[in-house]
């Protein structure tokens, strides 16, 4: 899984450096216009906040004219539903003479920044006409001009590329630069209707490479994806201790990592309920109690390449090691919310939270998390500013983040830059459109996203650690085989049984659970569980395929469900169904 | 499924009623013997308090001796446990010579009460001697004597035989009457040693029978047994309301109901941690704030029939229906234990509860929850004192129960007596060995009660109420089937979806969830949801079976697992599979 992982990196990287764009400075002029309402605004903004941003530290500030464009457009320009979307296009157009035609990668490479003889030139002014369903969807790229309006009514979520319609698309594939894929470029160039007018192509020349600050990353974590750099160290690390490493705590990085000052860091409050805004810095968060909170993180997708065995899954191919356990100080959030006029026992609504790192339009990372659950003293949120008694690194959200025990990864916001108390959820991409689950049979025609609700504690889980799917075993003297792996269980429940079987589930081994921190109290148990067990290896097993198998049972008796055919879904989140390893034993 | 239970407790009513006990006078120095500590207590005391209790209402008085014998030995002379070792011994045995001579059920009826002069006469201070392992273990009844010496330590659990060890079984027999089964009298009889003195042979004519005033039911509650009272209502009447009629809520008796005078009724309280002890009466219960909490309570072993199909278990054979939803009003847990000088946050130890049901030795029902779900204003623990509105009536708790949402019926103790908080668990048999749960390869003769947390939290569940498995089913004219049933989480969960196939998971339905009270924040969603859903009728089934099946998700993400093979526990608790009816499609 690694291997295969590692290698589609490489070629990646390879794509990247080779790819020669031909590139012209960005006019003054050139806009990108919201599709859906219609609204024009300069990208030239973006560009010069994005490259103050980027390059001096941004301590927090944000435009005053951040607007409320959705932040979904950068994910789906730059991720992995547009390639999802595209491929599935290709699959259905293979027979097309383009596809025919273009199917040399150098060819493809070129093909955006090669005027077509045979196509008419276009003006932006023109182009910019075109930003709806009514007048055609065009875009442009390098100087190329693209008619996808037969593109976007397709496909649900694919609304989200109207925030280019109109108009460029460069800016937003600097950014997420896997767009630099065969498989894309020749599905665009299918949508081919004309050359752009060479004083209006759009550079992106001048715009701050955003990943150019990227920290450095121990080798140990195995890259999904660089830019945005999401990676998992292999599993049979993560059962060597029960508080993780920091540099081997997988990363899940939406954004490029932004580069914070911690003397110019200044956290934005607000509450919408009473009206009540304040701003502080990194020295008063330390006045607080500092409390320290043992939590396991997991990120919403962690398994999903087991998921996606079952069909397809947009989405990173986590292996079982989107997960981590670490402890963690700061600021209680209940502490700092009731400065802010927050009473205890105050239930209703949410806390918003906006990390510093931002999409092309300023458009920051965002998650929210139920108001009961920030404001439960035995909820255990904290504003942390320590990872395993160090600061936090940058990976992990230098300055603060926030720490929600027991709930998906995602809602703990990193680099954080504002806390808003409202009566609703947050608008992000991320809470709204991702990190859902539906029936295995919804698929991305017929998903509405508001009919389920965003994820927030997670699923009791189990995962073998060792040995791995197509290891060979040694069989020991007394007939055994030695396992190990993690279990855990959202919302402070506590992991109270691992059963491992090798026959089928004719014969069930209870695990031995490793020593390990208690919690603070019952619904309280934050962090998961490591365990071992000794397998007896069924008699004429030898030299045979074994598959063993772990289920965990948690504190309300909740266990996982047996194969992940029944609870597959679209976004392949929550993906608990029993760890399956299948080895030779010798 | 009904049929059957109806059929075998009629057999059952049959036999209790032809049985015909000779009975003699209960001498005063009968004795039964500790057989653990040694401790010699006289069964007189507990005929006398046994008799008062049940005779003229309680009032919440226990006598001021009333000992830590366990309660355990009602539970096994009364109930499944000994039936279900005393069978499993049986199968082993049945080539034996008495098994084969003794099969008429009159001759085995009457054998207890019959000399037999080829043996020969014990009196009852020999018998006394006969008191544990090294002396040997005998017991009587009627006028016989048994040496149960190698019976009871082969079966982990049966120790709990050794409160009647040197003495009659006589009086626990009495109150547990469904031991007039040809497989126990027969077991018994195989170990017949000789015959009791005739003046020493132990009546119970003089017991009050604690049956005789047990409230009257509504007949669509279908008995599982009728001393205890055990019983569901069918699984459609469920569908019809959010609210569970009081009549038709389901009954789960451990003992005999008590009758309790509301002007004498008293609740004692004490707090082992700061000494602290106090008596309130039920005007007391009303002085506090009035709080209604809307929460289903599950019994542990609900749909354990269906777990039964798997492998046999111990235990009442619940259908689907051990389940309810009900407004329930009373003081607030919290606020009655602040009184007690228990601070909010305190997290550390339990609140014990204790009925005023007794067994014969007088041990009253117990069990106890965390204290920190107790304090929690959020845990919504109340002292309820109305079901729906109305008084509760006696069959659930009259005049004062606990109930704790979201946690395991037996928990939820009726006919409250006593609350006491303490650092430990409650020592009851139902805390300790009795609702837990253990891997699929626990058996009887490896189980270790103590390695397992009592239950407190239910997992997720649903089942399928109509049709019920079986039916014919008639296919509505657009090509569906409706069907409706109830899904449910505990620890606050709310449900989320409910999916239903009936093509073995190719597709899923999702359920409409009715409208239903939302709860009062994220983690106090302590009610059922009811759900309908349409499901399509695959192209050729109309006249062939056709299995229905059904799966719930709730807030944490947590579905249930595939089937019962892999969950099966001894004890046949939490069984949340996936739901499954049989029908016919016409």
């Amino acid at each position: 899984m690694f291997a295969r992982r590692i290698l589609a990196t490489n070629r990646h990287r390879l794509l990247l450096q080779s790819a020669s764009c031909r590139v012209i400075s960005l006019t003054d002029n050139a806009t990108s216009i919201d599709g859906g309402t219609g609204q024009t605004r300069s990208l030239h903004h973006e560009r010069q906040h994005q490259s103050g941003g980027g390059g001096g530290g941004r301590g927090g500030s944000r435009p005053a004219d951040s607007t409320p464009l959705s932040a979904t457009a950068a994910v789906i320009f730059g991720g992995s539903l547009l390639t999802y979307l595209i491929t599935e296009k290709i699959k259905k157009d293979s027979n097309s003479v383009y596809a025919k035609e273009a199917s040399s990668l150098e060819q493809i490479r070129k093909a955006h920044d090669t005027v077509r003889k045979d196509l008419p030139e276009y003006t932006m002014d023109e182009i910019v006409k075109h930003n709806g369903p009514s007048a055609g969807i065009w875009v442009t790229y390098g100087v190329g001009v693209y008619d996808i309006t037969s593109f976007v009514p397709k496909h649900p979520g694919s609304d989200k590329v109207m925030l280019a319609a109109g108009g460029a698309i460069d800016p937003f594939w600097h950014i997420f630069q896997q767009h630099n894929t065969k498989e894309v470029l020749t599905l665009l160039e299918s949508y081919r209707i004309g050359n752009l007018r060479a004083d209006d192509v759009v550079s992106t020349k001048d715009l701050h490479d955003p990943w150019s600050a990227e920290p450095k990353r121990h080798p140990i974590l195995k890259p999904a994806t660089l830019k945005p750099f999401n990676a998992e160290p292999p599993a049979s690390v993560l059962v060597d201790s029960f508080l993780t490493p920091n540099e081997f705590f997988y990363v899940r990085n939406h954004l490029p990592v932004p580069e914070v000052d911690i003397k110019s860091y200044e956290l934005e409050m607000e509450n919408e309920k009473t009206g009540r805004s304040k701003t502080i810095r990194f020295p008063d968060l330390l006045k607080y109690p500092k409390h320290t909170v043992t939590a396991t993180i997991m990120c919403g997708g962690n398994r999903r390449s087991e998921m996606m065995e079952v069909k397809p899954i947009k989405g990173l191919p986590w292996g079982a090691s989107a997960v981590g356990n670490a402890q963690w100080t700061g600021a209680r959030l209940c502490d700092v919310l009731r400065d802010m006029g927050v009473r205890e026992g105050d239930e209703e609504g949410h806390v918003q939270f906006e990390g510093l790192d931002t999409d092309p339009t300023s458009t920051p990372y965002g998650a929210s998390i139920p108001l009961a659950k920030a404001m439960d003293p035995r909820g255990d949120v904290i504003l942390a500013y320590e990872m395993n008694g160090q600061p936090l690194n940058r990976d992990h959200g230098f300055p603060v983040r926030v720490i929600v025990p027991g709930v998906v990864g995602s809602r703990n916001v990193k680099w954080l830059g504002r806390i808003v108390v409202s009566r609703e959820e947050s608008s992000s991409h991320w809470q709204q459109n991702d990190y859902k689950s539906f029936s295995p049979s919804t698929d991305w025609d017929t998903v509405d996203f508001k009919s389920a609700p965003a994820i927030q504690n997670m699923p009791v889980t189990s995962a073998i650690c060792t040995p791995a799917s197509g290891e060979t075993v040694q069989v020991e003297k007394d007939g055994y085989v030695t396992v190990r792996g993690y279990a855990w269980s959202g919302g402070g429940s506590e992991i109270v049984r691992v059963d491992l079987t090798a026959d089928g589930g004719k014969t069930w081994t209870v695990a031995t659970l490793d020593e390990s921190e208690k919690g603070t109290g019952p619904g309280r148990h934050w962090s998961w569980s490591l365990w071992t067990a000794k397998i007896p290896v069924p008699k004429g097993q030898r030299g045979a395929p074994l598959e063993i198998v772990s289920k965990a049972v948690d504190s309300n008796y909740n266990t996982q469900p047996e194969s992940f055919a029944n609870i597959w879904n679209l976004r392949g989140v929550v993906g608990n169904a029993y760890s399956r390893v299948k080895v030779n034993v010798k």
